[in-house]
């Protein structure tokens, strides 16, 4: 367990407690192994849920995205945000619809976004998210252009404030409902990566780069 | 296009206006495709953004969730709500950090849930939960018991103001970089069921049913 203090939103959740935890090395693995996460947050009442790529510097959050989307300026405005990611790992098949569920680790980030203005710590921030996302990439891509990292904007959100949900393990039957002579058990999903498409533009000579087989 | 009002609140994300459309097929098909959304709403000006499973019928998206659970209960309130559904269905390696980018279906679904609370309605709602979650499986379940469906809360929301926002195609290198000598292209990304692990209590003599195998 974190020594964190314990978050004011995530007491709403009562009914998920059991599957709670506020590790933050839970959460640091939830979010690295994520390439995008839903950033929501409310404008006069309405709320908006919005997919965006992530990454993890130390105890932050990073975003970023165009210095001219209103999406960024309204969350660089500081304003509550709720940024949620979820890995849905399996399909729960228990001997009834009622206790079928799913396998999932879940992470929510209650907090405000703050601006990255300084231009090296911009850079350096825009680094952590391009191998993070890309990972073996960067070493090969051409540096990127002070207009480039003046068009984007990159917004970080402290990981301090959050809750884990975990669900995991066999489906959980009442003892009436084992006889049931049909199969049960979880069935695991996970995200792959296929055969890479090679842009029409590119050179034929160029051959595929090792890292994409990490991916 | 669908012939439906405009929604009002997609008019906010101005930069993604190049990969909008408001397809009513296409929001069909990314909620068909999908075993969970990301449901969004604010309480007193705090966002929250929750993982719940999702399927649809036919005009409405359904969630469902515990009677007894807290945020059912917010949601089932009439509060405004957003279901935001993203496929990650590729990473897109441009030549510069700046053009890479991913390929997306995501489906924003801005709306009010209400309860279903007719019990015949809800227990056919129910049905078509299970039906999308696990196709096939329903048949060799025991029925849900009325006490199950009375525990159970199921929520509507009308797939009538929307935004659909679909990212895809190669790369988008400016002239001047497609010299570069390095990989680009596409890495495609999916969902992929893994074998499936048996239930420690199941009697070894059940065999796998052939349903599965479409996961």
């Amino acid at each position: 367990m974190t020594d964190k203090p314990a978050p004011k939103p995530d007491t709403r959740f009562r009914r998920l407690k059991e599957k709670g935890s506020r590790d933050f090395q839970l959460a640091c693995s939830i979010v690295d192994e994520a390439r995008i996460g839903h950033v929501g947050f409310a404008d006069e009442g309405q709320p908006y849920v919005v997919p965006m790529a992530v990454a993890r510097d130390q105890h932050q959050l990073l975003l970023h995205g165009s210095v001219a989307s209103r999406l960024m300026q309204q969350l660089a405005s500081g304003l509550p945000c709720c940024v949620t990611i979820t890995h849905l790992d399996g399909l729960v098949l228990a001997r009834s619809a009622f206790n079928s569920s799913m396998h999932y680790r879940s992470l929510m980030v209650f907090g405000r976004a703050s601006p990255v203005t300084d231009p090296d710590e911009k850079a350096r921030c825009l680094e952590v998210l391009t191998d993070h996302l890309l990972p073996g990439r960067r070493e090969e891509l051409r540096a990127s252009t002070p207009q480039e990292i003046n068009a984007t904007q990159v917004l970080a959100i402290p990981l301090e404030v959050f809750t884990v949900k975990i669900s995991e393990g066999p489906p959980d039957d009442p003892a009436r409902d084992l006889g049931a002579g049909i199969w049960a058990g979880v069935v695991p999903l996970r995200t792959v990566a296929g055969e890479p498409i090679r842009d029409p533009e590119l050179d034929s000579a160029i051959p595929l780069p090792d890292y994409l087989g990490e991916l």
